[in-house]
Order: C-alpha cells, then structure tokens, then sequence
C-alpha cells in the first residue's frame, strides 16, 4: 500500500512538543502556554497511542463481527489487545472485557454482583466515585441491596478493623466495592488486605482502579479481587474506552444487552480504534514505569515542599506522604476572599487544576470526599495533578504564580 | 499554533483514494482490490470526519467537566455537536444524549420506559435487532414486563392491524419498540403511523433507527416516536459512539449511574472525539443526501437487475423493491453445495458481505429475522450493503464472481 499524507492532516493545529521544544524528554501534544496539573481528570493522549489506533480510524474499519477476513482482521486485532492487557494485569484473556470506561465498567461490576451473585448487602465508603456511590444509591432505592460505609480514618484511608467488623456480623451474601486509590486525595487502598478480607468473610470484591491502572503495576492473579474497572484516557489512552477485569472464579451477566460481542458479556460493535488505543497506552505506562513514576513523584514532592516552604498555612489531604498515588496532590488552602477566586484565577493565568473530581465539578456543596473525611469543607481545595508530560519547571512557575494569588 | 507533521503519521499505511484513483467521486481510505458491500455492518470512517475528530484526538483533550478553560473548550464542541444533531433531526438539544452506541441507546429506551415510565407492556417484534430482543427478554424474565410480538406480514413488513389490536387490547401502560429499518432485509416502518397508533392508545414508541438515521431525513418534531436509537458508524462516523433521542414530553433516569455528564443521563467522561465525529458524518450525510441517497439507490437496483437477469433462481428478501433501505439488498439463494459455500468463497475472493447481522454473525441457526419472516431458513442468505463510496463495475464485478462460484 502506498502511504501518502492527504491534504487535510496538514491543516491540523498543533504543535508536537519535542525534548529540544519542551523541558523535558517525554514528547506529546501541548498548547502554547498553558499548564496542564489535571491528569487525574484526564490525560493527553500520547502520540504513540495515536498512531497505533490511526489504522482503525483509516483502512482497518472491518466490524469485528464481520465473518469476512476483513472482519476478521480487526477481530484479531483486537484479541491481540485483549491478550496484552490480561498479561500486563496478570489476567486471563478471558477475564479482561473492554467496556465504553470506567464507569461503565463499574456499574457492571456493582449491579451484577447483586443481580446475578446475589449480593443483598454491599459495602462501600463515602469516598468512593460517584460511578460506585450513585450506582449503589441506585441498587439501594430500589431495594435490591442494602448498603454500608465502612468507617475513615482520619487520614482518610479505610478503617480496616470496621470494614472487616461489617464483613464479619454481615448475615448476608456481600460486594465490598472499595477504589484502589482515591481521585481526589490520592489515598491508596490496601487492596491485598482488603482482599483477604474479603476472601475470609466470602464477600465479593469490586475495586474501582480507574487511577491506579496504567500508574501501578498490578497482578491480578496474586490480588485477591473478583472485579477491577479501568479506564484508558487516565494514562494516556482515549477516552470511551474501558476494562472490566472478572476474575474467572466468577460468573456475571451483561449490564448491556444485545449482541455476542465479548463473549455475551457486553453488547454494541466494538470501538476498535479506542480498545487498540488502551491496549497501546497500557503497554507504554508498562514499559516506562520504572522511568516515569520516579519523575512524576518527584514533581509532586517538588510542590509539596515548595508549597509547605512558601504557604505554611496550607495542609495536604488525604495522606500525600504515605500510601498515596505518586500523580495527586490535594492541598487545603485557608478560606479567604483571594483563596475563594483561587481556582478561577489560575484557570485565567492558564494553569489547569481541579477543584476535585472532574465528574461532579458542577455539583455544589463542594467536594463529597473532602467532606466525608474531614467533616466539613472548610478549607479551599486545590486538587494538582501530573503526568510525565509536566516539568519541574511548570511546578516552580504555578508556585511563584500562586504567591502572586494569594 | 505551529503546524508540522511528526515521524509518526508519515508511517500510516493506507491509501488515500481520489477521484483520479478511484472509480466514483466519493473518497475515502480503501484497501486496495477489496470490495466492501457490508455497509450495514459498518462503515468507512469519512476523512473529513477523521479531519474533525483529530484536534480531540491531539491537542482538545481536556475533560469537559473540568472547570477550567481547557475543559470549557471540549464542553462547548461537545454542545455545539448536540446543537448541530439536534438541528437535523428536527429536535432540541435537550432531547440528545450521546451514548457509546446504538445498542447503549436501546438499552436505556426500553429498561427505563419500563422502569421509570411504568411500561409493564412491551410489544416489539421478532425481526428487531438483538439490541432489543435481548433486552426485552432480560427485562421478561426478572418478571419485569410482559411481551408481545407484532405479527410480520409475508413481506415481512409489520401487520399495523394486529399493531392496533394488541395497543387496543392492552390493559397496561404500553412500550411500542420498533425499528425504522431492519438491518438484514431493509424493510422500512411506516414510523409515522406507528408513531400515530402509539398516541392514539397512549403508549411510549422506541425506534431502533441505527439503519436510517444518517441515510435518510428525519424531523422529530413532526414524527411520533419518544425514543429513537441512533449509532455513528453506520453512516461514516466513528465507532463507539451513539444518540438516544428523549422526546421532552418524557423523563427517564439514567441506564449508567455515576457522574453527572449529559445532564445527568449518561455517567462517565465523554468520548470527545467519538461526539465530534458523530456530528460531522451526520452533518455531511444530510448536506449529500441529494446526491449520495440516488447515486447508493442506483446500485441496489442495477444488482437487483443483474441478478434476477443472470440467477432466476434468486429470490430479494422483505420488500427489496417497497418500502425499503437504498443501502441494503437481502438476496436468498437456492441451498446447494455451492451456494452453503457462497460466503466463504466470495471472501476468498475478497468480497466482504454477510449472511445478516454482524451482530449476531457468531450464532447457530441463521438469522432470527429471515427465520421470522419466511418460517425457515431454507436459502443461503446473502446481504448487499452498500455505501457512497461503492460503485458500479464493483457491482458487475461481484456478478461475474457469483456466475463462477454458483
């Protein structure tokens, strides 16, 4: 086939940041001037996901479904991606079903455990996403499960000892779903503990990795979790695409139901493109771990200390020195009229940030996380958020920028 | 913004085929000496939906409920596409939802018609998608709602009669779900009667019109249906995206629990670029319409003319030559030992067609709709789907073929 550069691929407008362009060495797509600390809302697609999913945006457009060898091709396109992702999370490829995202993939896990596992209690905290917390309203309102939140710390990590008094006086079958690692705070779950747990008190456990997958390395076959959701575009992959990991132990029915597509387990022509593309963003996060997770953890240590060397008054949430994602740092600022406009004025100096999840930031009343851990929300929250594709630089710039705020 | 090409795309391996290349004046990626005429399975991404999609694919990735200035940019493209859809299908913004597809879009109709609108009726048909029989059964068997099936007249068309008579005879509130088109033989519903017959006995109409929106002009202000299923890659948008039109005369709640993107009706971070996509390729069907709808019209028939001159034998499935898709022709052929071999052999020579469905092309049995049609299965099915960027001497050239391999 011939390869050639059609006209209208000259007309986009981007730059493509190189190591000599840029300030450090990861190359992705940026825009002039503006600094992007919001990688736990979403990430840039890298540039290497992209022209792996390019095919199927172009030539390889063949419905998976299709008996024909065109069909076929993406078919096993994306059985191949299947198999990468099942052994970079140490899974079976029959376990690992591509989903639209995240939440998505959660809803799945947590109505299928009470629909089809008959879970008639589920446990859960209140720190969790709103991907878990409004699908077991949901269950709850309709009286399919009754629910419980097991307690925090102060710190605002689970209360190991209550989650496993609730798993132990529960007389009911019980779905503990409980996030790998909080996207606002950053706290990360003891998730071999509570799957031991879960295991002794025979409770199913569902564990929303949205922000650890493609950040950590995981083996599900020695973790004792029975469903794990994922997303692709929190590290570098598109968005509408998912992973819902069910451990083979297990047997669930579709949320979504129609055609045979992933072994009846979730119906709708695949989004071939968007599965290449997680499949490609899990391998380079795989492949590059060792050298990238140091460098974001020290940006994120960079604006600890520069922050708590410059504003003392400032606190960090959650517990950012301890069990904590090496990509968020959730900062407290002391309510005043400059502090209120924080958000606001960094957005207008083009600095991306976060108030707190990206999902429920047109809710008021603040963060329900902030909330649930430190009982009010009396502190202005700043939630920074980094990738591969920030620089120390960037870091030291938002912190002079903050002194200007402030 | 600077605008340079990096290593990466110059690798792609495809073939922009231009007027000069090609056959027809329609262009797109196509691989070379394979013939595509399973256009109802899925379609060629356009490359000026690609065009449109790429910026949200490199430099527009902010999530678009972030607050800040780089989310606002993908928000407002996502509501500046629901805008432009809206526009076309005659009804308010407020009325789309994007979904990761047309199955997603079904789904949600049917389980929250019965759910949240109290429909303990469902009458449907047995020639319907998977994406709602299957989703009528799952809600049958939790004991959730009766069905009914329409009965089919012999041209496979629905018997409005028996339509009124089980609306008329119905003692609960009623779900009417219906597609526009089918999938395997064409055959187009009368919508505005359907949508007549509905109201008059006060039942909620859902139409499955992944087949037809995109392909033929709809005014949803005028037509009606409450809920109405549409999906991207069907008329050259991307996969994995899809609308479920909400008339505002009703209110449901959500199928998919959790952020409060789509106004509360669909959780989960938007696939930015699968939205724009969307809009675009139905944007671009509807300002073609007037030359592509002939110009694919034109193919059917001149296939139809040259099959029932060179195979008598042959028979057109539904109402090939009534009230039917442009886009689909559905061909029976006699059982023989060379006609069971017809679709493996037209692949072998790099012929892409199906026997029906691609979504349910896995399955034993054959086709649940000819099966409903004609009783039996007793011809090889062939289906023809064809789009805008076929042509006329694929068509002889396919003629020729059958003639060696029948």
């Amino acid at each position: 086939m011939v390869s050639t550069i059609p006209f209208f691929m000259l007309s986009f407008l981007y730059k493509f940041n190189s190591a000599e362009a840029g300030k450090n060495e990861f190359k992705s797509y940026t825009v002039m001037n503006r600094i992007y600390l919001d990688n736990a809302a979403t990430t840039a697609l890298d540039p290497l996901v992209l022209e792996a999913m390019m095919p199927f945006l172009t030539t390889h457009y063949g419905n998976p479904s299709s008996v024909h060898g065109y069909g076929r091709d993406t078919r096993i396109a994306i059985e191949n991606a299947r198999k990468s992702v099942a052994a970079i999370l140490g899974a079976k490829p029959s376990e690992i079903f591509f989903t639209a995202g995240g939440t998505e993939s959660s809803n799945t896990a947590i109505i299928s455990a009470v629909r089809d596992l008959r879970c008639k209690r589920i446990i859960t905290s209140l720190t969790e996403h709103h991907a878990t917390l409004h699908t077991v309203e949901y269950l709850h309102e309709r009286g399919e499960a009754e629910v419980q939140y097991a307690r925090l710390l102060p710190d605002g990590h689970i209360d190991m000892t209550n989650l496993e008094t609730l798993l132990r006086e529960s007389k009911s079958e019980c779905l503990v779903s409980l996030m790998h690692a909080n996207n606002e705070t950053g706290n990360m779950l003891d998730i071999e503990t509570a799957g031991e747990l879960c295991k002794l008190y025979g409770a199913i456990f569902h564990s929303d990795a949205v922000q650890t997958v493609g950040h950590f390395p995981l083996n599900l076959s020695k973790t004792k979790v029975d469903m794990l959701s994922a997303s692709g575009h929190k590290f570098h992959g598109p968005k509408g695409v998912g992973v819902l990991y069910v451990s083979e132990q297990i047997k669930i029915k579709p949320l979504i139901h129609g055609g045979s597509q992933e072994r009846n387990m979730r119906a709708g022509t695949e989004n071939v493109a968007g599965i290449i593309g997680f499949a490609k963003a899990l391998e380079l996060a795989t492949e590059n771990y060792d050298k990238e997770s140091p460098y974001i953890r020290s940006l994120k240590l960079h604006l600890m200390t520069r922050l708590a060397l410059q504003f003392p008054c400032v606190c960090f949430n959650g517990d950012a020195c301890g069990s904590s994602l090496y990509t968020v740092l959730s900062v407290g600022f002391p309510k005043t009229e400059k502090t209120e406009m924080l958000l606001f004025n960094l957005d207008m100096s083009n600095i991306c940030v976060s108030s707190g999840s990206a999902c429920t930031s047109g809710a008021n009343g603040g963060s329900h996380v902030i909330k649930a851990i430190r009982g009010n929300n009396d502190r202005v929250t700043v939630r920074f958020s980094f990738s591969k594709y920030n620089t120390k630089e960037e870091i030291d710039y938002v912190v002079e920028k903050l002194g200007e705020l402030m």
